[in-house]
């Protein structure tokens, strides 16, 4: 699998220029209204003065950066904001595989795939550890792959691509594995707001100079373009202190700074969005798992019970995931996944469905009569 | 010098805690109105459907590429759009040192100390070529100095600290230096709006499959803070195209893409704005040009005539321009520049002011009154 160029627009390309209607499940982008204090933060910059145009701090909006820390109880010299979590994740694995003394970064197969390909730009290698049956990560088995050699151990929970939830407990274990190796964890918790089974721990909640939390307004705020995030980083007059500060020089020497009209606005919407538009939010989604669930109930598919996140993880009778059966799928049913192949190899013949569409019913009507014939 | 750590924070942090009112002549700031139909832009994309919140492609806003590539007289697939110039010039410094043969990295001295910063985290070896007594470049110094060992030469003109702007003549010796050496030219023309001696002369200008050329809206716009910037790269398909696909793998990988707010506005500024915009901004700093360099002259300090960019960079009679006599300057006469030494060894007795505020007629009266003294 060539990680470098992740395959999520050729199966975006490839469902566009089908000859029919097709249900499009492919990326990871909410179809839902942002908070509306976020558009209200757009008009209000809108109007601002030529000063607020310019650059703020490298690190991001102090206003911002004090929010995030506040919510996260944390010190704000352990927060930077980024270009998304995409660009908190990069500093994370770059610098965690610059500092820990380890030369490879310890992956979960089935694997969002930007980690796999930022481990071969780094030049680490990569190992991987797989889930469970039930999609979860034993802690033991982390324990078995960790070792001396390891720099860092990335995990996701709310987890993309299985949507399951890692609890305290495997948190808490893995916190200490990192520890024992000499590593880093990094925690990208990005769907923490997409938690249905009530089941969703930080790694935050366990105290240690080891472990990196990202995160972004990216999924919560319904806003992926928009590339607002953050990384919370070990305390830069602490142990492994020295993350921070070339955290701090790599996003300097990167980018510079993030875009502040986008961070202006998430912080306006942050300080006057109430629970509910949250709430909302994982109603509208827990109605689309029922609809796609019972329709994979219906035709005799296995699934991973989605805990978290926005995925549901299915393997058809007879049907692997691979890159031609999705082709099939999107031309014959009119309903386009992600094949699991591009997942890593545990779950390579499995389907991933993301439920960022509004016809969600549709595809599971689709899925229920293509397999059923 | 530690250019890992660009110093402008730390000269603008002392002038904002002086016990006395300062002039502020630190940073690359505007000062003035961006274009009317940028705040127009934010506002209409503030209205738009959660759709156009959402991930555009890696490489950038598809008609926002369109545009650039039109207007450079390049094609699309040349393109990419960048989080300001600052990742723009990353990404072709990264891949340049990686691609091309040589170990070094040639740079020019005095240098905007981004570009050293980002050869040291790299790994290359920096290598500095010195401007002549007029702070312009001579290509026979620049073929002295390239070599096979060089694999990206940066450029910037016109030029940020000295104000010069490099002829016609000058930019086609330098990318026939490159070919010679099968090394890439990277030219940073960020400030290509701000050329006052009708000199300034694109290395788009010169057709050759080693060059590369940078640039974004921070100051032709006046929106530093927005980060919406590009880089043309060889065509994909010709010689030395792997580069192309690197940036674009890398840019994908740190910062999936960029901030899809302030690239949708640009590009409706792009399309809404004539040149009345930028001739009036010349305007502008045409007379505060005027202004400093009268005051200078009446010191009797030497100087480096203003041609383009807004920066003038003077010496003072016996004041080198150490950090130590920034601040007594700062304290003393109330006016805040950049220490020479911050930008290397050429011109470390040197000051630069930057002319974004208003007050630069206050700030010549200050200078003189306290050098005459």
């Amino acid at each position: 699998m060539d990680y470098e160029t992740p395959q999520f627009f050729r199966v975006m390309k490839y469902a566009s220029e089908a000859d029919r209607d097709v249900v499009d499940m492919v990326s990871g982008s909410p179809d839902w209204e942002p908070p509306e204090a976020l558009r209200e933060g757009l008009h209000t910059y809108a109007d601002a003065t030529p000063g607020e145009f310019q650059y703020q701090a490298s690190v991001g909006l102090p206003e911002l950066r004090e929010e995030i820390a506040a919510r996260r109880g944390v010190e704000r010299s352990q927060v930077i904001i980024t270009n998304g979590t995409g660009e908190a994740n990069h500093l994370a694995m770059t610098e965690g595989y610059r500092t820990m003394p380890g030369e490879e970064i310890l992956l979960v197969d089935p694997v969002y795939p930007y980690y796999a390909g930022r481990a071969s730009i780094i030049g680490a290698d990569a190992s991987y550890v797989p889930v469970d049956e039930t999609g979860h990560l034993d802690p033991d088995t982390v324990a078995e792959y960790a070792g001396a050699e390891t720099s860092v151990i990335v995990i996701n929970s709310p987890n993309n691509p299985l949507g399951v939830t890692y609890d305290a407990d495997t948190i808490r274990a893995v916190v200490e594995i990192a520890e024992e190796n000499d590593a880093v964890l990094l925690s990208d918790e990005v769907y923490d707001h997409f938690d249905y089974a009530d089941r969703f721990a930080s790694v935050l909640s366990v105290d240690s100079p080891n472990r990196i939390v990202t995160n972004a307004y990216s999924k919560s705020m319904a806003i992926t373009g928009w590339r607002v995030g953050y990384a919370v980083f070990p305390h830069p007059d602490g142990p492994n202190g020295e993350l921070m500060e070339r955290a701090r020089t790599r996003h300097m020497l990167t980018n510079v700074t993030g875009s502040r009209p986008a961070q202006t606005a998430v912080l306006h919407a942050l300080r006057n969005t109430g629970p509910e538009y949250y709430e909302a939010t994982r109603e509208l989604l827990t109605d689309r798992i029922e609809a796609i669930t019972a329709a994979l109930d219906g035709v005799g598919a296995e699934y991973t019970e989605p805990e978290g996140a926005f995925y549901v993880m299915a393997r058809f009778p007879d049907y692997p995931g691979t890159f031609d059966n999705v082709e099939r799928l999107i031309d014959e049913a009119g309903v386009a996944g992600m094949p699991g192949e591009a997942f890593g190899q545990s779950r390579a013949e499995w389907i991933r469905f993301a439920l960022v569409t509004p016809r969600v019913e549709t595809a599971a009507e689709r899925l229920e009569a293509f397999f059923h014939e």
